[in-house]
């Protein structure tokens, strides 16, 4: 008896004691009567997961994202959820230097001189020996610092709750006054809402630099609007609230501000580390051993 | 009797041994007759090294980059000329990352949608996994080695000559099929001059990225326009031949091409380590120990 499988993509190497089937979120799905194992397409809206309640003879529900939030409600008892941890880690870092680099070495002034054809030189700052506030010190966090200190910035990170070499959160506020950068990186939770307030940002010096790349809502909008709409702080955001701004919103515009539109986790890198973690669950799968990222 | 320096910081630490006057390139210089060590105020012009000719009593010119042939005639024997080797590479090396991820994550579509409010998501391109060509191994390409590691990008150093796990330059031929991005930083030589010409450039697979952050006549720029302006490649480019382009070049606009006017070697990073250096130099000089850097 071999065990049926629906996976994202056709190409991937599956045990021989296993039968796939296949199913990229779009279109019409196979049959799913006999669905073992589900792994979740990526990034491709809510209809994919309505599938699970179809599915009699589920064991394994795999999602490709960290976060698994929204499918909890639809795990019912012996399924067992594991989720994409650790799949994005690079991405993000990369994404979240691509945005500090962009910044500090000034990317949209030399872009809007290029469309002109105007050469005109100028010193920059720079990331190297900058002070870096890292809030978030996960999965995610920890590949961002990696990166940081390649680029010989001073990080000081910050998580939820104090261990050697990490702030607790408590100390926020004696540490914004002299960050030069702030990257935020936590995820949407009743204790990040609103944790860059306005009494927050303004404790930070001039000219310093605010970064998200985990979830708009941990940044109070209107405040950071404010701050950067006056110039007194700068900000790149992968990540909004709302999400996306409305249209005619003056953070689109303002000098100080780049914005990308949540593609921090979905480069070309994610992908090979995707493959490799389903190629990896389905032997552990296939031989009776424990899988990788149970979250549920 | 105390040693005369002519200084372009009037706030640097300087030994009791030594007296010091100031001069940053503009206005009209101090008297320069008792001056023994003249550090060059960094890239101001043409005047600054005039003065050179009206020190006789000189015994050291420091220069402040790492290129130094248009002094090498003006150092008269007895005289030592010292370099800024080291003090430039880790603002080159980011600002080349900065370039790199600037293409590779298509930050400059992002900017051109965040240009009117529009809010599109795709999925991009990686420096994460990607096959990188470093032609240049000297101590700014093993800066930008060292980033590019940190971003698990895969590294193919070239250099001069071969050594080992360094390609030497002969090897380019059979190397650039598989290179996605190439990075050029060596130094105009008659060797390195048209380095990728149109023969090179051809031999590089559809969408590779070509950057230089070193001299600009190692890359063919007419035959890097064509496979530009067609969509082929796609460059980025710090340093150019002819350098400024002229206003109208098809370079400046093509959808492919990210330019920046030559500031790769200047930023915050750089006055730290260029006056820690001088402060070294002034030390060991005034101790009549050996300086550092000294390459005539």
């Amino acid at each position: 008896m071999t065990t049926r499988v629906l996976l994202p993509w056709s190409d991937l190497s599956v045990p021989d004691a296993i039968s796939a089937s296949y199913y990229d979120g779009s279109g019409t799905p196979p049959e799913v009567d006999d669905v073992e194992f589900y792994v979740l397409p990526y990034d491709s809206g809510p209809e994919p997961p309505k599938l699970i309640s179809a599915m009699p003879s589920l064991r394994v529900v795999q999602t490709l994202s960290a976060g698994y939030d929204n499918l909890v409600p639809l795990i019912r008892p012996g399924v067992q959820l594991a989720n994409g941890r650790g799949l994005h880690d690079l991405s993000v870092a990369e994404h979240t230097l691509a945005l500090v680099l962009a910044a500090q070495r000034d990317l949209p002034r030399w872009f809007e001189q290029q469309r002109t054809g105007r050469w005109s030189r100028a010193h920059t700052r720079s990331l190297a020996d900058a002070r870096v506030l890292l809030v978030g010190h996960g999965s995610i966090g920890q590949a961002i610092e990696r990166y940081l200190r390649a680029g010989e910035a001073e990080v000081v990170p910050v998580a939820r709750t104090a261990r050697p070499g990490v702030h607790g959160i408590e100390d926020l506020p004696e540490l914004l006054p002299s960050a030069e950068i702030v990257i935020l990186v936590v995820p949407d939770t009743p204790r990040t809402r609103g944790l860059l307030g306005a009494a927050e940002l303004a404790l930070l010096p001039d000219d310093a630099l605010v970064v998200n790349v985990g979830r708009g809502t941990a940044v109070d909008t209107a405040a950071l609007t404010s701050e950067v709409t006056r110039g007194r702080l700068r900000t790149a955001l992968d990540v909004l609230d709302p999400e996306p701004l409305p249209a005619g919103h003056p953070l689109w515009t303002a000098p100080g501000a780049i914005i990308t539109p949540h593609v921090a986790g979905g480069s070309a890198s994610f992908y090979p580390r995707a493959r490799r973690l389903v190629e990896d669950q389905l032997t552990r799968f296939a031989e009776g051993r424990p899988l990788l990222n149970v979250v549920v």
